[in-house]
């Protein structure tokens, strides 16, 4: 029996689960929240015991990982995780073959849930397409020929940062305007509560401050898309100028890279019907006539690391 | 003798060259330049008497065509020219292996000037870059793993048209602030002429105006890098302004697709360092500061699509 083992460091959860080569159900799962103050060392340790509580004495084949993180694929080392400390320049893929004496694979999340929507998701059958995460950050893993395109340096991708709006905010990358500061869960967040402390406002955001008892430094993404829902207007305009920027951003990848599909996964994509309809039309209107994709939901929803960690695997065995 | 032979279907000029496999200097070379009113029937028979004066009797054993328009590479057929007329869905592969007896492949002049580059010129021995032309447009050609990465479409690429400014002034392709509206030589003339033709303003284009003896309608792109170069004060605002949006193109594909090198060709490239240095500070500024890549002049100058379709005829020998 040839087991894939697969794991996904997520940065506010681990998971990993096996499965048998081929097969698309997993024998056993395991998944647990990181500790609060949780470091590089409390989650190897956290997945090497979800680890040896799934394999039960058996040995994988290969292991599969997803990090939330920028990952030098070539030789699986971690640069750095944005929410957990201490993960700069840790060579994971070196451990688990250490530890695990099997082939080892390990990429960013954006590249390793790509994949899994590819051959197990929303991507089936397509060997171009482009798959973006819109949560709290705003990520891009892309697939060509039907394996993920990393770029020169492992660096492809990254529609979070490209920029669509030069006379807009800030972002933490230090450009004005990119994607992920107009378009992630966070920073829509920050704008709706920034513009509802200032003195004199148009929108009164009088559905979003009932959310969160006027406690302005409790409202999160999901918020923005729940009080958008009831009628909100501060909050409308805040999601579709997210999903503008999204939209902007799709239409010039399609222009440049002109993938077949665009997958798109993460929490703010459950914004709903609004959301969705500004950055088909956005997109629809920055991309050329002549360019034709479909944008479609992802498949896999939370475990596509998980698969896309099983997909990477299989392909270390080819 | 394995003889290739290399056309140039270029919208004002046409030429074609002979060169054996292997060489790097032509047998014998041909050029022409359209003539007012010129219509595919009348590009086709120049380029036909072109060809036999060059082969005198002999038979090549490929054709590679560089178009100066969009093309489906798969059947080889023109989508159309912007130049000239009666391009629209014209079998130019089928109709010169009808003739010629030989396989011949055709593709758009930036794919190929990229190919050219890659092969024989500033890309030599990377096999990720991006080529852009900035002259009466702004088109992009692709180098993905030694190769032109045409899309899903043959629509990969599209620099000119991705937005930088969405706030800028209407393209042609009817978005505002594309890359082209705001970088290609006869938008910015355009831009010059509009300004100066306004009743009140902060500057005088003095050195412009005395270029064209106060003619508006003769400024062309050329002449706004001359006059900057005089030290015009519109000519080098609209100059740098042109190469800012050029720069935040670029820093935008690098973020996406992560290329080793960008080689830039065409007659804007000519302006001058001025252009060169917002060129590359802009562009570096817009990319993420882990991404790496050079921004390097062509090489291979105005005979980039002939040596282009040469390595494109020798992909198709393969």
């Amino acid at each position: 029996m040839t087991l894939i083992l697969a794991l996904d460091f997520g940065g506010t959860k681990l998971a990993a689960a096996i499965t048998q080569l081929g097969s698309r159900q997993w024998l056993r799962y395991e998944r647990c929240l990181s500790p609060t103050g949780a470091t590089a060392k409390t989650d190897l340790e956290i997945m090497r015991s979800l680890i040896y509580n799934l394999l039960q004495g058996e040995t994988p084949s290969a292991i599969g990982v997803s990090f939330g993180g920028p990952v030098d694929f070539t030789t699986g080392t971690v640069r750095l995780s944005h929410h957990v400390l201490g993960w700069e320049n840790i060579p994971l893929k070196h451990l688990l073959e250490q530890e695990f004496g099997v082939p080892t694979s390990v990429d960013n999340d954006a590249n390793v849930a790509a994949l899994g929507e590819h051959r197990f998701g929303a991507g089936q059958g397509y060997d171009s397409l482009f798959y973006v995460t819109i949560s709290t950050g705003v990520g891009g893993g892309w697939i060509l020929n039907g394996k993920p395109w990393r770029g020169n340096a492992g660096m492809a991708g990254e529609i979070g940062h490209i920029v669509v709006n030069p006379a807009g905010p800030v972002c933490l990358c230090g450009k004005r305007g990119c994607v992920e500061r107009l378009a992630s869960g966070p920073y829509m967040a920050q704008d709706a509560k920034e513009y509802l402390l200032k003195p004199a406002n148009h929108f009164s955001g009088k559905q979003l401050r009932s959310l969160v008892n006027d406690n302005l430094d409790l409202i999160t993404g999901k918020m923005i898309s729940d009080a958008a829902a009831q009628g909100d207007e501060l909050a409308i305009n805040i999601l579709q100028n997210g999903a503008w920027a999204l939209g902007v951003g799709i239409g010039n990848v399609a222009n440049l890279i002109n993938p077949q599909r665009f997958i798109l996964g993460g929490s703010v994509t459950k914004a709903g019907e609004l959301w969705w309809q500004e950055v088909q039309k956005t997109a629809r209107e920055t991309a050329l006539p002549e360019i034709d994709f479909e944008i479609l939901p992802a498949a896999l929803g939370d475990d596509a690391p998980l698969w896309g960690a099983v997909a990477l695997a299989e392909l270390g065995l080819i």
